[in-house]
């Protein structure tokens, strides 16, 4: 609308901040981070996660389909809503918009959201909750595809224990297709981590290679943390000798690995198996 | 050895045909694919798949870990078998190898070997035997990720029916981190694909939201066949009407969708569960 900011170039400083939180640093300095994309938003809005501040581009943006569309904020639901409540909307071309976006197929919207995820001790615990424990993960991808996972399978709370990304990298929340807004997201140390399962009463299950239990052997009921670890290696060994039960997924073939994301998936869903 | 080709223009006739490789035009008209890094090349061999032709860059490979040795093909053991099956090695410049080379992190190997994947009627299929079926898959990470899933799940067959990817793209041969070469694989239309497993006896189950039919519902025993679908549209309607049994992954979450190796992994593990 004609009230809006309008930005037209590239080299506007204000764009040069909103790049500088593809940055881990950034995020943490402005406690913020980039939301891109119209299904992302909508899923962060609906867990009640208003952005602070929202970067349109008319001609990238196609509100019900209708490419190259002007009238944007009208006729359309979200971003209608949004005005509702008081986002400020900027205008920007698009050279403009396409410095700040970081993904292909971009749709013309970019939001800015706090931080993403909270200290694990933070997190709320329910009286039978399931929890993705996530140690060590390298991949923003990895991380996002296990958070789509949790939400499909209903899992309470995901944690992520010594990450090497943030909840916040643009792309978890990417590849999590906006699901990190739907699940609870915690972080913190191992340590930090073991005392919250302790203090909560959260039975600890480790995926691991070195053990002849199989994910199928054992029971998922009641307060349960299911643990993988990073691409690489696996889980530690502090997480290993604090498991209450170590388990592994049967492998039948020659390449002794399975995507970290696919096993986190094979032994949430025994678990949904379980406590139907 | 002083014996080998050597090529250390980037501009040589060679590397060129080598680098249309990438495009599945030229891959099926030569029949032959590229496989490029050692645990690929290793697994490949291992399956009885002999590469026609090696290239390997000495400055970027390291046998046994020895970075930057100049004397390959003696202290390794992979190249050494390769000589001894009488494979033509050519040596390339780093400026040469990084011209034929698709993949980040280059390990300084790459092969070339015949087309991967076979006719869908020309699969063995055994007594009780569990397959896969994908079905219009558009991703070569996604059907590279089923490979590692099947490959650990046991899974006697993988059909990939009217794919959008062949099975000798070198994306999908490096996302299967080499199992392309450990499980049959085959392709061919979704009718072909019927008529086989119609002829041989193999029951279909079919993934789709348009069921109450839980994936734990349901027996996987004997010779069945788990089918999923493209990324954006599932499975068609010729394979849902020609399902014998159709089943859905419960979805508790705001997203309804799990990404198809995922949801492949899932049912697969629940076939495994049954089978043992």
């Amino acid at each position: 609308m004609d009230d809006d900011l309008l930005i037209t170039s590239a080299a506007n400083p204000r764009l040069k901040a909103l790049s500088g939180l593809r940055r881990r640093r950034d995020r943490e300095e402005s406690r913020t981070t980039l939301v891109e994309g119209y299904e992302e938003l909508a899923l962060a809005l609906a867990a009640g996660v208003v952005p602070t501040e929202l970067y349109v581009c008319p001609e990238l943006f196609s509100p019900a389909g209708r490419a190259g569309s002007q009238d944007i904020g009208e006729q359309d639901e979200l971003l209608a809503r949004l005005r509702t409540l008081r986002v400020p909307v900027v205008r920007l071309s698009r050279s403009a918009f396409e410095k700040v976006a970081y993904r292909e197929g971009a749709d013309g919207l970019l939001g800015v959201v706090g931080a993403v995820g909270r200290p694990v001790h933070e997190l709320p615990v329910g009286k039978k909750d399931l929890v993705l424990l996530a140690q060590g993960v390298e991949k923003p991808g990895n991380l996002g595809a296990m958070l789509r996972t949790a939400d499909a399978a209903g899992v309470d709370a995901v944690v992520a224990a010594d990450p090497l990304t943030d909840w916040g990298n643009p792309n978890v929340v990417r590849a999590s297709k906006g699901t990190v807004f739907a699940t609870p997201v915690g972080a913190g140390t191992t340590q930090e981590t073991l005392d919250w399962l302790h203090a909560n009463g959260i039975r600890l299950v480790v995926t691991t290679p070195e053990t002849s239990t199989e994910h199928t052997d054992i029971s998922y009921k009641g307060r349960v943390a299911v643990a993988v670890g990073s691409e690489k290696h696996g889980v530690d060994d502090a997480l290993l000798a604090a498991a209450d039960e170590r388990i592994r997924i049967p492998m039948a073939g020659r390449v002794n690995s399975l995507n970290v994301s696919v096993a986190a998936a094979v032994v949430l869903y025994e678990a949904v198996r379980q406590r139907r």
